[in-house]
């Protein structure tokens, strides 16, 4: 409190007159930040683009939002913990309805058959949300990349993965590595 | 220092007999953490696997390790921040060792061709790390998966991607399944 005291030029005692409380402090931060992420989120969800289109969308939203506010992303992220009570039911219904926003997408394009299925989809979510939520641990307004560049290529990363196509086709073609018996069949 | 007293059966005082310092407390963690870690990644980063075959295996190498050790992993990925001078330095001399783990491997693939060359080699770590970093987050002990069935998933996630791979594949082909056109020409 003395450091926001000092940063605001008033006696820490004072700050009391203007907020109610360490907690109320955080619980601002937080909120606020997940009330920008849930009204740039929930639009995306509930469009009516196939579900590739709306998660490449939603993963842009979220590194856009983390990048730019990275600062009181890292505590949204991560001091939430320390709410208690009513407000931290308030803010873990807040970070469900994220979460929920992409399982939906999930759901959505494996039904319709755009996406595989896979064998857990909570893990295959909390794996997407965890490299859009180490965003803010490394990106640098300074570059080498824009948020824009880095949501492009992480929703590349997520949707589509690192082995070229061909790796993942049934169909063989000679090259040297991984399924060189197969092509030695031919 | 008082908490670790109480935990411990001293007196916060005596506990300097023991130990010189917090930032002594939190190198020792931070430091365990990594040493044990890069002692798995390692080997595996230098093994004469293919690209693919070697970051499954780191994938759940770094998995197994952040889930078996939670807590721990929490405190070294992100309070490393609070250690200053030659600590820190060593400490980011081996979390950097740990990200070229994984861009060899990267490379490795993109050089033989069995990844896809990516627009920023950084950012394509960067976002793998954050699906490994953030498994602390959420993993627990009492399921629904265990550590190598997360880290399976997750390397299918990172390398294949969500997209099936018809979606990925510039030749239209109308079929139902990714392989049914091998299967009829059998």
């Amino acid at each position: 409190m003395r450091d926001i005291g000092d940063a605001v030029g008033l006696l820490a005692g004072s700050l009391y007159s203007h907020i109610s409380s360490k907690e109320a402090v955080l619980l601002q931060i937080v909120e606020t930040g997940l009330d920008r992420y849930l009204g740039a989120l929930l639009p995306i969800v509930e469009s009516d683009e196939p579900a590739d289109v709306r998660l490449r969308a939603a993963v842009k939203a979220h590194v856009d939002l983390v990048a730019n506010h990275a600062e009181e992303s890292l505590v949204a992220l991560h001091q939430w913990k320390f709410l208690s009570g009513e407000n931290r039911a308030r803010i873990e219904a807040k970070r469900h309805a994220g979460s929920d926003a992409f399982a939906n997408i999930l759901a959505d394009g494996i039904e319709s058959g755009v996406f595989k299925p896979v064998p857990n989809r909570d893990i295959a979510i909390a794996g997407m949300l965890g490299t859009l939520n180490w965003v803010p641990e490394w990106y640098s307004p300074e570059g080498p990349a824009t948020p824009e560049e880095i949501g492009d290529q992480l929703a590349d990363l997520l949707l589509g993965g690192l082995l070229e196509p061909r790796e993942l086709q049934s169909e063989a073609r000679p090259r040297a590595r991984s399924n060189s018996s197969r092509a030695r069949r031919r």
